[in-house]
């Protein structure tokens, strides 16, 4: 990437040199710890979310993921609970000492959820809705911002900016898999970005196997892999029955895999001078 | 592709055989005729789009493009006039004889742009914008669609049955090239996009050769290929004085350069029975 | 592409400002005649290639194409009749008019090969087979240097000054589709390399639609596309009985839709001030 | 990928479920030892490959790396001492307890190299080499197969086939980068391929960070990306002053930061429990 970047500048490194560390209390992101968040594609049902939560936080998650509007390819796919399940998915989180993230399709849905959900999520098919970053970056919430499929590491940036620009300096940013030729895995993975953004940027930057491969058997040794070249945390879907799930059930970790991913990635951690809080 | 298609119905040849013909007056898009788009990419001032739409409607376009609210990857780009340039638009498109295209970025900007904006266009940026495209699918307006740098065939029609299944039948794809790890050309117009989606779906087809090779030179034989492989239409930039566009200049056409493409298009249209009205 | 290259400097158009033209007898490669290359993935039986060499000749070809050694992903697949085939080949091409190509994989068979076959293929596997390459520069043939599956232009061109540098001066460059994430079809046809190829090279450029698509559907509008781009020919699979090729049958055009092909083609080259000879 | 594979067989883990596990003498490729293969891309002098050779030693290296022909894009870049370097090359490491790898480009090579050199190496742009992949097959020693800058890992394992099926069963898979649309790096590493190789097959598979990302700083965090994602080594180039490399300096490592390498990938292997031998 080239020396300067006209398209970004309070993201750059250049422009801060130490990096954006976010106390969310049990974990600062960006310092020494990896944040853990973890949880179903979608909130399907009062059992399932509160099992979930359960045993996210036994295994040593700090937050809880529960999609409740889903964007999807197809019309016809599920498209999540919507407002009808943010009160089973925020009562599940904070019973089991959770914070909540979900993620946001609609600027409009900010009112309701904002006092009930502790950080947002931009999809990457949204990575730039210019209008939606704009109003995230008037709350006072962390922003996690995914990736879009096939955005240059200057565009993931640049959109970061749109947040910064508007006050919110709170900005997390999530590598989940791109599009490229090689069609056995569903994305791939593309590690080599983590590295990259530490080096031009100061802000905080984790990543999300299970979209990244779409596969269950191939999200522990990426999750490791990612913790290994630097990755702040790692964002991943479980489920208590993922042969059941309404969706995304093949790339989710049942408890016990999860349980898995968390020890391995403490075992990594230590190797490359991070840890896992909690 | 596979045969059945879960994610679109609407949208599939198998559900309708006839191709969609959208009547807009002077051209029927998905019948003999092509349809030709002009215009820069952001009405920039009084003067740049008077010109313009005389130069166009001489040339033989259809429709005047304008972009009010340019959607861009760097928050420190020109943005567009927004709705200050909006009466300039629409005039200089009346007093010329044009239909009106502009894109939508927010569904709060439908209210005002309803009753002065002939077509809508969603940039390939919101092309799973699903909100929005719900929103557009309560119009009575044809929408144009622009496909995503690494949206596939599939998606691509899955978004189309978001506006489809809202009511509103007259939506118009448009092919704008594909992320590839070519990188001469900014992207890679896919041809070939063309004859697939005419063969499994029914809906009319066009494309933007200029977003596609950001690259003045290869406006012309890619816009030719575009109509020899099937196209029901082209979308094309062009500018009074391309060096001095605010925004993409370096792939904008200057008025004699359209004329030229407009003639050769004309050529290769009766070349594969097909035909340039006006 | 940046406007100087030390990669390679006898293909520049820098180099040579007219059209390198090579002279086949009944076409003029790189002038105003289009070249029709057609054949069989593989030769197979001596009715097969009789039959294809009365068609290709009939319908317009001015080359029959055969493969003696076929290049295979699978060891188990079938990998071509080798030397078996090149009495039956020749003399088929031969009766018919026709000249002869054929795909070298081995420096070894070129002392077999050299004085019946009239101009060789390197496939793409081998574009940057640099040793095989050396080998054709010393030949007095004219040699057809297909673009590997994620080759630059730059790469192209590269591999082709290995062959100039040796002193043939008769490099007829092919396009043949790049490997992206569309995965519709089997690759996609990059039909924006053909003009970006001549601005920058004097080298004669052809599109194989066949191998680009893989799809017998799309094999039709696609060479009609390149044509109207620029293309200087066409490479296109052929068989008497798609459907029971040993190799690459689905998306062989059977004699009837050769037929089509070239009447297509023969309309958009008048289109675009070109022509089929013969 | 599908449960079967028709392209090959004796490669799949379904046809062996063991690992291949290759005795190289002080390492046992594919077993609980990472492989460390260092050295310069290409053989320069006597003096720069002594010094790797005992840098590369006391840093843990077990297999010098030196190219002797070098295929390159361009015919005017360096393309190697060829068999003038061979005397200096195994020198060098026979005096430092180093085994010899070298890339082959010409089979007429391997009569000169075959007692001299104790791996050869099938470089990216031979994957599908099938007349060299097929004489390897018939030699006595372990072959580095490196995979191809667009293959699917079906098409590696296919091209692994070629010389497993002439009797050769020491192939060594090597990840290298792959073409996408992420132009950052020189290419995109794909991490992923490496526990997706592991389930379908039972061949050992190591990362050449170096190729893959091009730049020296990104080196190392793919490097300890790849051991703990299960890679079975890493091949790096190293280099006494990379900056005055003949080929490939950006992405050479000095010795200083090799050492440093090797030393994080020990800790990193511990973490999953792995070992560098020696």
């Amino acid at each position: 990437m080239k020396a300067t970047h006209h398209a970004f500048h309070l993201a750059a490194r250049a422009h801060q040199p130490e990096n954006t560390v976010i106390d969310l209390g049990p974990v600062r992101v960006g310092g020494k710890d990896l944040l853990i968040i973890a949880g179903p594609c979608a909130v399907e049902t009062e059992e399932q979310i509160r099992t979930l939560a359960k045993n996210a936080n036994r295994a040593g998650a700090h937050v809880l993921r529960g999609g409740l509007f889903k964007p999807r390819t197809s019309p016809y796919s599920f498209q999540g609970l919507g407002m009808e399940g943010l009160d089973m998915f925020v009562d599940a989180a904070r019973t089991n000492n959770l914070l909540t993230i979900t993620e946001v399709l609609d600027p409009a849905h900010l009112e309701t959820l904002h006092d009930r959900i502790d950080l947002f999520q931009v999809g990457s098919r949204n990575m730039q809705n210019f209008p939606l970053l704009r109003q995230l970056g008037k709350l006072d919430k962390p922003i996690l911002l995914k990736r879009g499929l096939s955005a240059t590491i200057e565009e993931l940036l640049s959109a970061a900016e749109y947040i910064l620009l508007e006050g919110n300096a709170n900005v997390i940013l999530c590598e989940r898999g791109i599009r490229t030729f090689q069609n056995d895995l569903r994305f791939t993975p593309d590690i080599s970005a983590i590295p990259l953004i530490h080096r031009i940027s100061h802000l905080p930057v984790i990543l999300d196997p299970s979209h990244s491969v779409g596969d269950r058997e191939t999200v522990l040794p990426i999750a490791r892999a990612a913790v290994a070249a630097g990755a702040d945390g790692i964002m991943v879907e479980f489920h208590p029955h993922p042969d059941e799930a309404l969706s995304d059930g093949s790339q989710s970790l049942d408890p016990a895999a999860f349980m898995q991913l968390v020890k391995d990635i403490r075992v990594v951690a230590r190797a490359v001078g991070r840890r896992v809080a909690g």
